[in-house]
């Protein structure tokens, strides 16, 4: 595969953007089970996963693990600085990278990067820095639907169904 | 009647996937009350309900217990063997159950199960082994939606309906 | 005015039917401010208002204190016959009364009631038995569509807007 | 800029209206991070922005803090009156304020503002004293669309997202 590492956003991304406060300093996000197929099928081609989020909260760090996410990176103020850092320590390129993303501060990195993504609901001025745009907004499966894509790209997708349902 | 088990998966059917993460380890998932019904049509009909799901949560154990399902059957991980040792104890084939279920791990059951559905917003290639889709997603009222479709062709419905109203 | 007094159901029509569980036996409904203007268009007509819900929860004595409502009754097995005794109690009629619900719990009470109404995501075999169906459905204004309505029909939706806005 | 001061309401434009209420007296709102980059773009141009709101909670208190607003004023019975005192304070007309919102309360404020929206899902009643009518509904990004169109109308937006990319 061309696609060495699949990176992705959180909010707006796994989540509708949405963000819970309560009367107690307490937070809430709402990811969707849907995406988590994403993720094991990139285990299933041993493509490592990661986060990279401008926020930081305990709910995506709980998130990740739950998912055996191979990265987790939160509070990233540059995320283009943040990745080519991970691309020298993996000896890969960002043209190996795939990134899914929604707002300004992921186009840096989407003009970068050799497969871009972003959900049908970002804005015009985010969606024309993606190969793809999901038919799915964040929180009803962009994820899943981006790295469907990303296999269908590589001819794997097919491949890797049959994978999980023989193995 | 045929069918003489109903089944069902949890996230992504009787929700929307929806999985609300907080900042403290605890966790939510949003039922609909419109598949009550669904529960309370079968038990007007004799007919067994269980929950079958790969997720493990006290969630699912409550929603369970306040509709009174016949079965919770959580964690999981292969749906047909259990299913199989299911009927194995009631004296049934899978030919008698109803199932309905929106992703990758309810294929294997989805195949083998006398009436299998699927919500809405099920990948095409999990649709692809229902016998019925609801036209209601997961989350809004998919379940009921399968009961009735499955009392329709039983020709039980207004039956049901009536036997609510009068009794 | 005709109506004399104005109940509603709640889960389904003051939300969409959402039942949220977390992990500790806590339990969440999201209503929707929209629909206390709804409560307030009636209580600036002096038009008494009232919730009537097979469900028994904090939630609901809550929601219904915040909004001043006149009743909240809450566990309802039989609601005709609990509104048969307001009626008794308040010297009126059941075609005096205005009442929004949808599901079949709601049916029996629906059929004989002077207004009655449903949300768009009721089911057609409730639905048959309403006056007027929301466009709106449960938890995105369902109540306060249906009392612009029964406002509407009276010829007092201007006014009661009128006396809001100079009052 | 002819607008030196950007006010909101907050339920029914930053939440889609939702108010999500537990057993144990905690109350949520949903946020949406899309509306975070209204309020960046609004400081990258030096221009103030304020929440609004007739209802008073910690959880607004906690979102306004994050987003860094300059204003918060929560439990304001009268919109206008407050809004004036604000514009004596800063030496401005009300001709130079912007402000969006939804409801019965925003009409008067609404009436007299130099540049008034509202969300999609507003009411006709409300909507026909709004210069812009979001396609967005609150929630969904409603108060960021707000601010991009009123930046548009003043030839800022690619000024604006210029010096977010470049600085």
């Amino acid at each position: 595969m061309k696609i060495k590492l699949v990176l992705t956003d959180i909010d707006g991304v796994w989540t509708d953007g949405g963000m819970y406060y309560d009367q107690q300093g307490n937070e809430l996000k709402k990811f969707n089970t849907s995406d988590s197929a994403g993720v094991l099928f990139c285990r299933l081609l041993n493509l490592p996963v990661g986060i990279v989020t401008g926020e930081e909260t305990d709910i995506v760090k709980r998130r990740g693990k739950k998912l055996k996410m191979d990265y987790v990176f939160q509070g990233v103020k540059d995320k283009l600085k943040l990745v080519l850092d991970i691309c020298a320590q993996l000896g890969i390129t960002l043209e190996e990278v795939a990134y899914i993303g929604d707002d300004i501060n992921d186009i840096k990195l989407m003009e970068k990067v050799g497969f871009a993504g972003s959900p049908a609901n970002a804005p015009n001025y985010v969606k024309k820095f993606a190969h793809v745009v999901t038919t799915n907004k964040g929180g009803d499966g962009a994820f899943r639907e981006f790295v469907e894509s990303l296999l269908k790209n590589e001819k794997q997708l097919e491949h890797v169904l049959e994978k999980y349902l023989n193995g």
